[in-house]
């Protein structure tokens, strides 16, 4: 028989959780703080967080704040249980949760998942998970069934930290295309067009910088085989001056602009774009 | 023989295509403010700008700034002469060079050069056009030594607003990456590893959700496939208060959170990320 599971939690995410684990053979049971959500599922309905977690050795928990997830579990017994986080938590969220859950007598891994709900149970989704190694490898084909599973370490923090450093990076390139369809936008030039032609294009060539900017962070710079801070500095007036120009607010790029002068105030003008990373730490970081 | 050009300016970037000119055969003239720029090229040296674009009939300008344009032409006799601008200029700037160029007897070309020096004659280089079609076709051969031109339209404007946009969505993107990356730091993991294993795929992935964004824009809303505004605007202080939490300034990333704040507040909450380009349009614009 397959490993018995229960979700906690029967939101868009958590239905679509239990759905996959179901799919797959997995006798499932759930709990929700609200009965009755996804009535269509066919699976054990719990009364009682405490009931459901007691059904199963791998309880996978999908809240909607980690808030809910400390007063759902808070005084239940979780001995000899796994505890797979996947509520969207903070790195020291998570950390808190491991905490707790373990002087409950469990076991931790936190998860990040990189996902939507529909693509649950698809190729193109991956969860990140970090905690307590043998737990996830106990779990790690169950685990499996709703993406493919990216364990990151032992800190039950790292998982969250990853899907945050992720989702940051996805929202700087939203942003950054945003801004360039909103300028494209102004001389009533079509969007798919310039998308196709040029923007994915660029973005793609403009990806191949990342592995250099990575191994400058890592072993020291190299040689500025582009141009260096202070050149990208003083160019980056035309990028705000057209936006206003154009009718359109540069607010998403001016923090660049600021980085970018600061870098050139701190003697770091011959640098290339690695030495923004370091610029990001705050003094009490 | 192939067509005669004239360089004006001889910086890193002017150099490099200049070199790509003689290179190609292209019996090459150049002038520099400061003269003895450049001492390896085997050009002519005019003694002033005047003899230089006197000397051929396609003249590349690529200056340090719009204002060296101006002052570097203002006055010369331009009959039957195309004028190549590739200075960095805002649309707005380049506009002006054409309408001062055009009085003076030239035809107006405006470019946007996708490149750094040394991607000069490489295949990676591309190079935006816009302005008078003739004057490109007719030169498009000798254009296309320097780098793979892409003609956007008569407007002399468009080159620089593509050039513009393109850089734009880099520095988002580049942004992005980089808070990624100085979060990842935080836990003294190394940028590489998790550069190739995770940012690189991911930031591909979601690259392409690009078109359907933009398809949005052309054709107005189809369905919310992801997460909608609301729900991004609700998880987005997970991002800073962790970027705090971790000493990492949340600098780049703030503004996206106050624009998904302000979708919601528009109304816009079940709307997606296509909606957040119409909102960057300022009252005026």
């Amino acid at each position: 028989m397959k490993t018995p599971v229960t979700v906690l939690g029967l939101g868009a995410m958590g239905t679509a959780l239990a759905r996959a684990f179901l799919a797959a053979g997995h006798p499932t049971t759930v709990w929700n703080r609200t009965p009755g959500r996804s009535p269509e599922l066919d699976v054990v309905r719990a009364a009682t967080a405490g009931e459901a977690i007691a059904a199963s050795p791998l309880v996978v928990v999908c809240l909607l704040v980690d808030d809910t997830v400390r007063s759902t579990l808070d005084g239940i017994d979780l001995t000899g249980k796994t505890i797979v986080n996947l509520t969207n938590s903070t790195p020291d969220q998570a950390r808190a949760t491991a905490e707790r859950v373990t002087a409950a007598g469990a076991q931790y891994v936190g998860g990040g998942i990189m996902a939507v709900p529909a693509m649950i149970g698809g190729p193109a989704a991956f969860i990140f998970y970090s905690g307590v190694p043998e737990a996830f490898e106990e779990h790690r084909a169950a685990l499996s069934v709703l993406a493919r599973p990216e364990y990151v370490g032992t800190d039950p923090g790292l998982a969250a930290l990853h899907d945050i450093a992720l989702l940051s990076a996805m929202y700087g390139m939203f942003g950054g295309a945003q801004h360039a369809l909103a300028l494209i936008g102004t001389e009533n030039l079509p969007a798919e067009p310039f998308t196709e032609r040029f923007l994915l294009p660029w973005l793609t060539a403009m990806l191949g910088s990342l592995p250099r900017i990575a191994k400058d962070l890592d072993n020291g710079p190299s040689d500025t085989a582009g141009s260096n801070l202070a050149m990208q500095a003083a160019a980056f007036d035309n990028l705000t001056d057209t936006s206003n120009a154009q009718g359109i607010d540069p607010m998403l790029l001016e923090p660049m602009g600021t980085l970018l002068r600061k870098a050139v105030a701190a003697g770091r003008g011959d640098a290339d774009l690695a030495a923004l990373v370091g610029l990001l730490r705050t003094p009490a970081g």
